[in-house]
């Protein structure tokens, strides 16, 4: 996996609302419900690096895994705990480690602890929620770089995350130019509306003169 | 639909606690749970401008409408999306335009996304969540003044709307004189107790002297 | 019921994490799911004061009680309205009183309201939720001093009650003194490995080398 400073770049100027509306116009999934922003700046983006978790095995007990050795700079940690609210798959070590090892953020199906660390760390962390009950001896990893899923959308190592105050959204790998691309040229639609409207222009004669209420839609 | 100053006046000072008492002294439904502060100064009154939103209609599929430019100035924007979370009704154009227009703010019976751009337009917005995915070509606008759900509770055009930090308080239109008089009566109640109390009384004897347990249960 | 200060120093510095590591070491539950930080400093600690509510008896109406004046400085009111969200046991006068009291916070299996005024008294107050509509005529006060339930976890006046921003921790009062000893000496493991970690070291041989993976699974 590597971290494609472009998208990046592009990425860091775009919102959610502005990038989902890029996948409906694919006609691509990809925007996550109830998974928000618990800490850090409300701003991440960057390729994911998957973890799935399964229910502890009592015949042959794992671990929740020392898999952030292995993350690069720059991607983004999505780990899948399948929803779960009864422990933590997150906590104030992994912020701590995390942050000083520049990586882009954590995403989490499932909830997180010492949401206060990642705070005063200044790293970016969204999850369904906060808990404090540990995942160990609870639930362990069951693979890495394999395809998860976070509230219903499915992330392949090296999708594009993106997440600001208003919760997740990931791009399939193989889109990630076209669909940021079209997301910059809808943002500009956007911009000139708000502009004319501003400007004293109606609302309706605004959207009605840059196309706004089809904008989204894929011409047939 | 007329924005009546006095009512804004005295509902500034009341808190939705206080509103929702006197519903209860009248016997009155109004407090809509699981519609929470989303962005913006966390209190908002005025008078209900209401839309409702329908699941598209594929056959002949309508807009997410331009009701904005219908709305006077002081009213709030009342808009059931019948709960849905898998979709907006309100965005970061509707929020810059709504500040710049001078409406008192908007509820929205489902979730909101570009929440960042409401926050710095200083623009009160209250709803079940944020999300990112439009509704566009998935809900479209179904009625406009006509009486709408707001968890649970029912809405008509004109009826007054309160908000703060605690929630969402709906007051019939014919009953907001009577209701906000009686919140303003029951203020100055609780206003002496606390005030006997922080003054060395036991809590038992000031609530018992100045009748708080029966404060908003309307003499039979 | 008596406030043990040293419990309440110990306490200060250890995490709702760390208090839960090690219940699950002792095997003991107390984590409660739901009940999240709503206003004051996002750290609270003391020995539980319970009330439990239930639904009115309309042949023989109850009051929501003036237990507050029997509440110590320093111990912490523990409110079982069985996790309903659609009234509230707690408002701004008891916020102001408790506050003005030395009361060490307030948690609530179910909803608050004034919530605003709790922020400004500096008072410690977790729920699940907030709301404006009042408890009074729709429950009463059951039993004060009876143990209660908080989200699925048993309170009994008396037992340590240890939240912050990731949530609530009960800890039996019978056990306060080793759960503490054992959470600090897991707090001093932790931070050595944050430590070695920080300084070079792979988090994969820190935890190792100081036994992170079985830190909170008692020895069998």
């Amino acid at each position: 996996m590597k971290v494609d400073q472009i998208f990046i770049d592009q990425a860091a100027g775009l919102s959610t609302a502005e990038v989902s509306d890029a996948l409906d116009y694919f006609g691509l999934p990809g925007s996550a419900p109830g998974i928000r922003p618990i800490a850090g700046p409300r701003k991440l983006c960057g390729p994911a690096f998957t973890v799935r978790f399964a229910p502890v095995d009592t015949a042959k007990p794992g671990t929740v895994g020392d898999y952030l050795d292995d993350i690069p700079a720059g991607a983004v940690a999505v780990l899948d705990n399948a929803g779960r609210i009864d422990c933590t798959v997150w906590g104030g070590i992994m912020s701590r480690l995390a942050a000083r090892r520049g990586l882009g953020g954590t995403v989490v199906n499932g909830v997180c602890r010492d949401t206060a660390e990642a705070d005063e760390a200044g790293y970016p962390l969204y999850a369904a929620g906060r808990f404090m009950r540990t995942g160990k001896d609870r639930v362990q990893v069951d693979a890495i770089g394999e395809p998860v899923t976070l509230a219903g959308v499915r992330v392949c190592a090296g999708d594009f995350v993106i997440a600001d105050l208003d919760g997740v959204v990931v791009v399939p790998a193989a889109r990630t130019e076209e669909v940021l691309r079209r997301a910059l040229s809808m943002q500009a639609v956007e911009q000139r509306i708000v502009a004319a409207a501003l400007d004293g222009m109606t609302l309706s004669d605004a959207r009605r003169q840059f196309g706004y209420h089809t904008l989204q839609r894929k011409p047939g």
